[in-house]
Formats: C-alpha cells, structure tokens, sequence
C-alpha cells in the first residue's frame, strides 16, 4: 500500500496477475483452469491488467502426486529463496527461486500485485478463500466484492496469520497473496461442480481487479474471518501409529461450531474422544489427505469481524 | 466345487481364508483393517478355519500411493506369475509371485479357500462386493447371505467376468475371490463410515464360512448382479487430453439407470454429451480418481438375476 487519504487507503494499479495452478500436482480444479487459461487466456483478461495463468509444479503435475522431493507450497522461505546448490537442490526448492525469479522477488517492488494460488481440499470446505494478512486491505476488499459477488452461494475466509502455523506459500511472492481452497474433492479426481465454483470465484476476483484499476472506490466494510488457533493431531499410540479416525459427527463438519464434550474423534476399538478446548472452536481441514504426513486431523479457528479500509487507486 | 448329490454343490470346508488389506497402498479402510487384524485377530477367528489378515502391497502403503511400479492389482496373470528375473522384475510382480507361493499356487488344490480383498473408490459406489465368477455358487451364496444380513444397509455385487475388461486379481489366487469396494472415500484418507461398513460386511462374510464348514445347507437363491459391460473414456482432444468432466447429473450416481439421451458428460466450454447407447445401463466406478490413467470415466453393466444351487459341505 502506498499511502492514506482521509482513511481511505491508496494502493497502486494492479496491472500484473497471476493465477497458479498445481502448487500441488494432484488438485485437479486448478490444473484444469490453468491449463486452460495457458492455452486461451480470454477468460482471464480484464482491461488494464494482465493476467498469467502458470502450472506451479509441473513435474507433480505430469505424475498426478502432490510434490516430487518437498511441498512446494511450505518453500518459499527467505532460507530457500536464497539458498545456493542449483541442481542439487530438492525440486520444489529450485522451482520456488524459479517462481521467485518469474513471479518476484518476494517481499520487492518488483513483485506481481496478486497471484491467486489454486487448491483442491478432500474437506468438506466448500469455496474457502485464505488471507494471509489481516491488514491487507485490499485482499479484504476483494474478498468482501466476492462474497456478495456470489451470494447465496457462500464463500468463507480463512486468515492464516498464526506464528508458527503460517507457511511460505507459492502465492506469498506477490503483494497481495490470495489462497482458494476448494472442496471436497478427492486428489487426481475432476468434479465438475468444483471446477465450476473455482471458476466463478475467479471470474469475480478478476472484476474486482478492473473495477478497482478503474478507479472504483470501495467503501469501508466488514469481513468475517475464520482465524486460525491451533492444528489439531490424530490420536496415537506409543509408536506414532493412529489410533482413531475423525468422528462421525465431525465428519464433513468444516465450519460447524465444536464444543467443548462434543466427539472429536472414534477409535478403532469404538470409544469417543471429546473436544476438551475451553470454548467454541470452528473446525476446518477436517481429515484432509495431505495432512496425515503433517500430524494434522483439522485445524480449530475462531470466527472475527476484520475491518477493512476503504481503497482507491493512487 | 467338488460335486453335486441330487442338485446341491458339493464344496470342501472352508479352512483357509485370507484378507489381503493394501493391494492400493492408498485405500486406507482396508489397509487400516489389515493392520489392526494382522496385530489382533481375535475378531476374524471363527471355528474351524484359520483367517489371516495381509497387507498385500506394503511398500505402497508405506508411501501411500496406489503402486510402486505397477498395479498389483493386475499382476496375477500366468505369464507374471511364471516369469524369471528375480529383483529384476517390476516390485509388483515379484510380489505377486511371493503372494502366489504363500496363499495359491493360483489354480491348485492348495490355493487358499477365500481371499478377501479390501479396497476403497473415490466413485460413490456404497458397498460393493466384486464376484469373477457367475457359476461360483458358494461366492454367490456368501453374497447372498452378507445382503440379506445388513439389510436394510445395502450391499450390491458388480460381475466381471467379462472377456477383456476382467484383469487378473490379487485375490485370484483363491478359489473363492471375494473383492470389496467401499465408496466414496478419497484416497489416503480414512472416513469412519466407510471403514465400519467394511467391517460389518466381513464379519458377515466369515459368520457365513462358519456357518458352512459347519454343515449348515442354504438352499438355491438369486443374487441380483451388475454384470461389466462396458468401459467408457472421457472425452479427449486429438492430442489425448481430456477435455470434458463427468455431468453434474451423472456424478455420485452410480448404479442409478443412465438412459440413452441422458447427459453423460460436459466439456470444459459447457456443452453436454449425452449418453448415445441402445438401451438403458447402469454406470459405476464414476470419476474414480485411479481409472484417468486407465482411460475409464466409467463402466457400464446391466442388472441380472443369477441363480445359485443349493450348497453344502462335502
Ligand atoms: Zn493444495
Ligand atoms: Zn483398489
């Protein structure tokens, strides 16, 4: 953001944007879309913008798996960014400084206004869009324009702004990074109604783009969020192994208040383990694939209202 | 099948049964099973037969990945099963080599009585029992016997003895294959319901063995099947790449009756391809994440009623 006036906070023109799909190779939505878009990229065009449509990790893509050596979207890393070794370096970790190259570098002015970073989720998430910082207004205006955008179809956000739980993204490169998260949908499968809402979202998210180019000023507005609080692991025994699975009355619960002695997880032999937070929780990431390896069975979060300054053009 | 006495099927005891868990080291509820049963197999023992839990395909489940250099699912054909080459042949077929030599040989008086094998389908298939054979009555009574017994919960038996769509099991090294699909689960990941319908079906399945070895006769029944007919691919350009999705009003419903005019399929711009077979069919396996690769959106059966004799033991 580049200044204020009279609270209403000025931001450059977005003039590059970028659309990643196959950060992981196996959520097929957005290797679809951005294949696709590679190919024709009508759709994605707005006045006054140009807009990339990039396969992130295309060696995982070709062999439909999630990363090749490491998870591309954890190794954006100052550390990785800058680390030397050329081909001796893990996959993912050459293609993120080639990504930082294309797309960055990170944290520059040189970098891309936004890029959009396009996920699949086995969750029972529905449309998730993730925010990575709540001070960032215009990623917040954006979010709000897409919520009413496709209101009564619902579109939630997930503000992963937690010390030790945010992660350096793909999408981190740009100034405004933007996550979507679709789901459910199982990894290497196409469902076309996934595929659709993806779509949608885009489309909307790249309105907002022109109209703000334009000259559009939004307003001030409220953003609810969903903030994350804590990652919660699978029940284990004394060698690591799981023991339980996500309860049924969890199941499918993404964004459904828990309660403290609510069933949280059943184990093999049949016994309920309960929720023992202190408060209302709103689970989310519920039994996603990917998150076995990370020790993750859901992700707790509460719910906020964000303010977002009103933005224009500078 | 050893004889008949006046239209009854003669079969010995059923004393060696197996349940291969991992054959797809990334469909969690039987690999979950296998493991918990190989430790304690308490719950698998019956009277008169000796049950052994089996992780069929251990470094793919250790990866968690469906295979490590090809299906092992598809590995149990003569020439495999003979072929030299020791640690030179694909992990797979080796394997399939070591499982033939512990529970077969495939073909022999010697082979195991029953191979049960565990998997899992993204398609939303329910239960599912996969018979090879439509003149192996003890298989259909065993099936006819596990419908009855979860009712009003269903459980529906897919035929595939069909002259180049039927492959070559791991389970086809017993005289009786049983397999068993529980969808829809995405792979790598383990749903509570999908894993206690497949657990209910096999306790169902060995109450039925125990109750045969010990001389009950179950008299001529009809098991309503879905007999393979036909594998049908997505839509592709001239180039291979697939460039449809499987319609909205087709996915999630398999075994529901797909009518010629139906929409079948919807390309990536929004137009519908309808179903242009002669009569009506019912699909399944939809949108299995593992069939892209294998070129099958879905296969196509229709319904029979199959007529089993009357069996006993010999
Ligand atoms: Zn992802
Ligand atoms: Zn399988």
């Amino acid at each position: 953001m580049s200044s204020y006036n009279n609270n209403t906070a000025l931001f450059a023109a977005a003039r590059r944007v970028a659309i990643f799909g196959g950060t992981h190779g196996n959520e097929m939505s957005g290797v679809t879309l951005a294949n696709l878009w590679a190919k024709n990229s009508a759709e994605i065009q707005r006045k006054g913008v140009e807009t990339r449509a990039f396969i992130a990790n295309p060696k995982a893509v070709e062999k439909c798996i999630r990363y090749v050596d490491t998870d591309l979207n954890r190794a954006f890393s100052p550390e990785n960014l800058s680390s030397l070794g050329g081909d001796t370096l893990p996959y993912e970790v050459q293609r993120a400084q080639e990504i930082n190259r294309i797309f960055g570098p990170k944290g520059s002015p040189e970098a891309y206004d936004v890029i959009f970073d396009l996920h699949n989720t086995t969750s029972n998430m529905g449309s998730t869009l993730i925010l990575e910082n709540s001070k960032d207004s215009f990623n917040l205006q954006m979010m709000n324009y897409i919520k009413k955008a496709i209101a009564p179809a619902s579109c939630l956000v997930l503000l992963n702004e937690h010390p030790h739980l945010k992660y350096s993204t793909s999408r981190s490169v740009a100034k405004h990074p933007v996550g979507l998260e679709v789901g459910p949908q199982p990894q290497g499968v196409l469902r076309s109604n996934i595929f659709q809402a993806m779509r949608v979202i885009l489309k909307h998210a790249l309105d907002f783009i022109e109209l703000f180019n334009e000259g559009m000023e939004f307003p001030p507005c409220t953003v609810e969020v969903f903030r994350v609080l804590e990652r919660i692991d699978y029940p284990r025994d004394a060698n690591g192994n799981i023991i339980a699975m996500v309860h049924p009355n969890l199941q499918d619960c993404d964004w459904e208040p828990l309660n403290p002695g609510d069933p949280m997880f059943q184990t093999f032999d049949g016994q309920t383990i309960h929720y023992q937070g202190p408060g209302t929780v709103y689970p989310t990431f519920i039994n996603e694939a990917a998150y076995y390896e990370k020790q993750q069975a859901f992700l707790t979060t509460r719910r906020e209202a964000l303010v977002a300054s009103s933005i224009r053009k500078a």
